[in-house]
């Protein structure tokens, strides 16, 4: 098979075959098909499309460039749990312990920050001597002998999509549907898991700035799991605004804590979590049905279960659990100020994006892989759209290592708020669940 | 600036600035922008378009990648014609002499063949010791002599054109408009000609294989031309069935020959020739008018004036004259046999493209540009679209230098004509002339 035939057979918006998808597909993993023609396919797909069809065949052929871990003879059924990134995004912290105290075991590999987004690797790895690289042997020994898991995505798991990745980075071809999803799915695919829960945000701050594009990404994700036989259901979520109140790591990973140990937090992240929770739960086949599987969570929370589910995945994985129990050990940043309203009224808007680029600008993520990051460094969100301030309240909290960096940040802050007179509804959290190709709830 | 921003702006669909077009086009130029971003780019600009404003800017780019050349104190005003490539296009070598008889300088840069089109170039080296690859100096002491010069395209000129080209050749990117227009343009822009006629081919044996298409590049084209103060006229002509009779390299120098000669030439070659020429003669102020034009030509052609100018621009070169007064002494291919009509009726089609991709696997052409080629091999065509033919008559008679390549260009070109017993009309010649950007004869 001639490889411009088939990038021509996409410019021109034709369907390709599964042949055609697996060839290219194997020819750029093996550096037969190079950088260039590799780009100009990823830019057609960008402005053509494809198929449903098409992206299964496509995320299998990402999936299939690398080994697929078997669970069998591990544990009966586990779950991941996977969101599309957002800021504030701490859930898999909190869902994941959750999930495991009331039985269900939990495999999740996961990524590293990149951009205005978080990654839940960089946020854990705010714990001294925690491991997070560990190799497929031991990410299912401690699978099989605790139940829960949590490492850095394994370079041997579908290779194709971090090559893929790189180059659509630097040739402008990332926002393409059906590259995010084959890119998403080829990995949970290889990482074994029959039964996956995909947060789908929606909003300023994710991928997916309308419902629409959330929920057809969605469906198509869902259709992949139907055609390789998971289940996977995934749930469209708000990240217009920040998610909770933390954006760090540190200041996440004790947004964590606090919520485990059942201390106040945001409604967002609350109602979030635990529903999220509650639908991993059933997925399982763990519930009877949502009330049951709420009611479960609840106690799990409630009976500090889950608390400690979280200090035992900490320990396992080399981890000083002290620091769960003693959060005042964690480093703080030399400069913590407040942010101020500079007036009153009520708060339309709290950009997630210029949130997440400000705490990137601080140092909690990268612009680039190779950037290294402040664990201590951040912002607490003291506020949600929908809620009065008065002038002079405080809006925010500065965690920050530089004078210089600080000031930068209040501007960004000030300018990704809007207050106004007028009376305005709270954001919702959830925009629905599809929990098969044509099946929405 | 950013070579990703400005991908991403044309992948959006967005219209590009001057000063990014420029800096892409620098950068490319310089090394400094992998061909997988410029991909990724030409892809863009395929699936999106551009403006006729970008396409300009790009022409300009693309020709200001190299020297421009300037006619100033060589020659008052010179004139060129340019085909976008078509099967027994010989035209060049009709029309270049019978200007210059009619007393106005033609200086001509030409190219190779590629694929199934021939290039004039190749056709011209036909006669022995014949030099086309002149240095610009040579080129324009010869202008300035004798008037009439035909040399290769030199690598100075436009050197973006040719990195792209290639680029654009492996990644599916060749059939874009903007992308056609501003390599032809750029080229001509570059070698300095003030007034030039293009010649854009429509039909199956061209890249536009519709007159809307092909017109809106004649537009586009023109436009350019506009924009930088050359004067630019577009014909649009035939390219369904094979141009004149004959298609490889001596053969088509045979025919040009005979044409000069005032020996018989099928109809469609004699009126193609006889037009351009007197459009150019009108477009470079030499006629009062187009009637007073194909007069003049017809003169230069019946005092045997314009056979003599293809002498001299032979002699001049370095090239065997003597061929041209006695073409008996070109060799010829060892296999010369006629293929015939297998039933009688009147021709309804002589695919253009099937019959140059069969002089191309006959040794003609060039698949890859690495390609050598044989001078002696060809088809000459019997028929022309709109005859009636006796069931055995001749329609085509194959020179080939092989058995094999005998065999299979006989099934090749029996599947290229359709041959119906209802009548059918002649095919025009001329689909229309684009004299300015909104202007059409």
């Amino acid at each position: 098979m001639n490889v411009v035939d088939t990038i021509i057979k996409k410019r021109d918006g034709k369907e390709l075959t599964a042949a055609e998808i697996n060839d290219f597909i194997r020819g750029y993993t093996d550096g037969r098909i190079p950088d260039y023609q590799a780009s100009a396919f990823l830019m057609a797909v960008l402005c053509r499309g494809m198929t449903d069809r098409e992206t299964a065949d496509l995320t299998m052929a990402i999936a299939h460039s690398g080994e697929i871990i078997s669970l069998t003879g591990i544990v009966d059924t586990a779950v991941d749990k996977h969101s599309t990134g957002g800021v504030g995004d701490k859930t898999t912290l909190i869902v994941q312990p959750i999930v495991t105290a009331c039985g269900v075991p939990v495999a999740k590999m996961s990524g590293r920050g990149l951009g205005f987004s978080g990654g839940t690797i960089d946020k854990l790895e705010s714990v001294p001597n925690i491991k997070l690289d560990l190799s497929k042997e031991a990410f299912l020994a401690q699978l099989k002998r605790y139940h829960t898991v949590l490492s850095g995505q394994s370079a041997d798991l579908a290779p194709a999509d971090g090559m893929l990745y790189a180059l659509r980075d630097v040739t402008g071809t990332v926002p393409a549907l059906p590259l995010i999803a084959s890119s998403i799915m080829s990995k949970k695919i290889a990482a074994g898991t029959q039964t996956i829960l995909l947060d789908v945000k929606v909003g300023v701050g994710a991928f997916m700035d309308t419902i629409e594009k959330a929920r057809h990404l969605a469906e198509v994700m869902v259709a992949i799991g139907d055609h390789v036989g998971r289940k996977v259901y995934a749930e469209l979520t708000d990240m217009n605004q920040p998610l909770g109140s933390a954006v760090g790591n540190i200041l996440e990973v004790k947004e964590v804590i606090a919520f485990l140990k059942g201390e106040p937090v945001p409604a967002d992240i609350y109602e979030h979590c635990v529903e999220s929770s509650a639908i991993l739960l059933e997925m399982a086949g763990a519930a009877k049905d949502r009330n049951d599987a709420e009611n479960q969570v609840k106690k799990a929370l409630a009976s500090g279960a889950a608390f400690e589910s979280l200090k035992k995945l900490v320990e396992v994985q080399g981890g000083d659990s002290a620091y769960l129990d003693h959060p005042e050990k964690f480093p703080r940043a030399p400069i913590v100020r407040e942010v101020l309203a500079d007036r009153g009224g009520y708060v339309h808007e709290i950009n997630a994006r210029t949130v997440g680029e400000t705490s990137v600008s601080l140092d909690a993520g990268r612009v680039k892989k190779s950037d290294s990051i402040d664990h201590r460094v951040g912002i607490l969100v003291h506020q949600k759209v929908g809620d009065f301030v008065e002038k002079g309240a405080p809006l925010f909290t500065i965690h920050a290592n530089s004078e210089e960096k600080f000031n930068r940040a209040v501007t960004n802050l000030l300018s990704a708020v809007r207050i106004e007179a007028e009376k305005c509804e709270p954001l919702p959290q959830f925009y629905g669940l599809v929990t098969g190709a044509n099946e929405k709830a």
